[in-house]
């Protein structure tokens, strides 16, 4: 059966970064608003609410945030539902809003991101990280996530000859795109040197290849494409939006230096939007760590398999590059309160294809945004679009 | 838009309890493999996956529970999200599951709630049950679970006169019907004298009259009704499934003898089946204490308002009644693992629909079951037939 076609009509998003005297709903409150503000859109018209957060029980005791939400929203007695999947949390709870739009459910919804960890100890914040994992396994074998993309970086440079000043390139990329996005966390001018200088980690990850812990919220209004153009904003096309499950475990890889999450929701966004990777102008993928935006980039088939890091270390993937990448400053310079940050993504790219960004790729008409869970156990594409592209 | 009529093709539920050497996942799993054998389908076709689960992350340090299982079960790269909605996450991954078979995304799908609680100390249980309310306002003002309901209690006995006796009806009733239910946690032979001499928790609530915790899984699978019957088991319609959002919080409730998320919530299925309560033969619903049973049948329209504790004293609610509530023994007698409700509440309506109930209502033909999360915050009401009624 067919479904309809689904717009954005509205996005908003808090700055990552420490909130200590911010509630989390609130937090999820600042982004909705603006959301539905800039979408021009009554909110008895909003027929359906998802709410991504990870790690909002462990960290802050509160759970019910989607209702909470659409309580404080003023929304009519429409199902609202929390949705979790790890750190692809916030690209679920938007997948999900845009199929109840597609399926007719309602002709908008709203979908939220959001997550609180800044207050917490380093302890209980790795704690509750590591709920992602496996509890019978990865997290009894003491494996954490720095070590995870350490193993996989290891492997990437046996195979492919990956060195470290093209991982750092990363590095040096995002926190510079950063510094030009007034929503991030942690823009910052850095060189190989002060990179390969930072605190070790797990080897060879080092601390300015790690994301760091945010708090922080999106949100994105979903419409019916028949409906899109009321507000004032550019309506932005989805043409993809696509969730994958994927290992679950250190051991069931059969390649760590590639996610079947990530390989299989790229394929299916390829196909629903009809394009390849070579029509996008932009993206922003999942760079929790340096060596992961490598990784997620051959996945989505950006570059051929191997080539992740010489892009990098060339500046294919800048800002004056083939295909700029995270030109947000990604998860790397913008941040990642977990939840929020496939949502984030979806706020950065629409600014980008309305060409209102303020590190904008010049020419941006097709962008695709990256979600990835866990150790790879879940995953969302999106492939947005202006209307005329 | 239509969208395809659904139904349930197989259906599983683990004992409810205490499962102390079983992990989380592995509770999830036992009702799934059941569910899908029953159903007699390849794990290739089941396209979507739901996991209600409340406070998993809290109670045993375990996410992402939606992808371990369907990693376990061998499912493709499929989607796999958990959903929460406090006491009514089952039921939200029922609908789910039922919305992606009726929008087209899948043939089959499978909805699974688990929740793991007996191994946590009853500080810790009662401060993760403490998440489902706004953490700003009632979870500040001290107020409870039990607490809740004893306020409800009052204004009930206060505005119709409902008796301490009508109300341990209700217990007598759930807990003999437990006894008939080879999952129950807790079914028992009590008397009136037992329930009002047992321990003071909130007054007028005493022991008996509350729900425990519980360890336990169900889980269903879905399919388009055009491929039912493929089973060995007869395949159960799937009337109406419908979510609704309520009050957050004790001060927003209009009248606290009542949850407007399930006034809406019924209203909604009732509309969507082209039924009303009176052509039900029986109803599951969410009787987390003893009040709640006779505070949901009057939002349900079961009975007229004020008439609930009447019913329960009389007997009309009985086996033997105009219309038999929870014969399963329900939240109070075959018990509460909080994701896993919802979605027992189906198993018992499905096997009463086919007739091989081990507490049979005679006729039954149309069911209907109720799950509620938090101070009404989330809400439920599935309308559940045999094919020829």
């Amino acid at each position: 059966m067919s479904l309809r076609a689904v717009s954005i009509a509205g996005v908003g998003c808090t700055p990552f970064g420490a909130h200590p005297d911010t509630p989390i709903h609130e937090l999820a409150l600042r982004a909705a608003r603006a959301a539905i503000d800039e979408a021009v859109i009554a909110r008895a018209d909003i027929g359906s609410l998802y709410l991504g957060n990870f790690i909002g029980g462990m960290l802050t005791g509160q759970e019910v945030l989607a209702g909470l939400v659409g309580d404080a929203l003023g929304l009519a007695n429409v199902p609202c539902t929390k949705v979790e999947g790890a750190c692809a949390s916030g690209g679920i709870a938007f997948r999900h809003a845009c199929l109840m739009v597609a399926c007719g459910q309602c002709d908008a919804a709203l979908a939220v991101g959001v997550e609180k960890m800044t207050h917490a100890g380093t302890a209980q914040i790795t704690a509750a990280l590591n709920a992602a994992m496996d509890q019978m396994a990865d997290a009894r074998s003491g494996l954490t996530w720095p070590g995870l993309y350490a193993m996989a970086w290891r492997a990437h440079a046996a195979r492919h000859g990956t060195r470290r000043e093209q991982v750092s390139a990363v590095v040096i990329k995002n926190k510079a795109n950063g510094l030009r996005n007034p929503l991030a966390q942690m823009g910052a001018a850095l060189d190989a040197q002060a990179i390969a200088d930072s605190k070790p980690i797990a080897d060879p990850v080092r601390l300015f290849d790690c994301c760091a812990p945010g708090d922080g919220a999106a949100a994105v209004v979903v419409v019916a494409r028949e409906r899109a153009g009321a507000g004032g904003a550019l309506p932005i096309d989805v043409r993809a939006s696509v969730q994958t499950r994927g290992a679950a475990r250190l051991a069931s890889h059969r390649d760590i230096t590639s996610f079947e999450a990530t390989v299989s929701a790229a394929r299916e966004a390829y196909r629903q939007a009809g394009i390849g990777p070579r029509d996008l102008d932009f993206v922003e993928l999942h760079d929790c760590f340096s060596i992961a935006e490598i990784l997620d980039a051959e996945d989505l088939g950006l570059m051929p398999r191997g080539h992740g890091g010489g892009w990098s270390l060339e500046g294919r993937t800048g800002m004056a590059g083939d295909l700029p990448i995270n030109a947000s400053g990604g998860l790397l310079a913008k941040g990642h309160p977990v939840g929020a940050t496939g949502l984030g993504q979806i706020y950065e790219a629409v600014a980008q294809l309305r060409g209102t960004h303020p590190n904008q790729v010049r020419g941006a008409a097709i962008g695709l945004t990256h979600n990835l869970g866990g150790t790879g156990i879940a995953c969302t594409v999106n492939i947005l679009a202006r209307p005329d592209a």
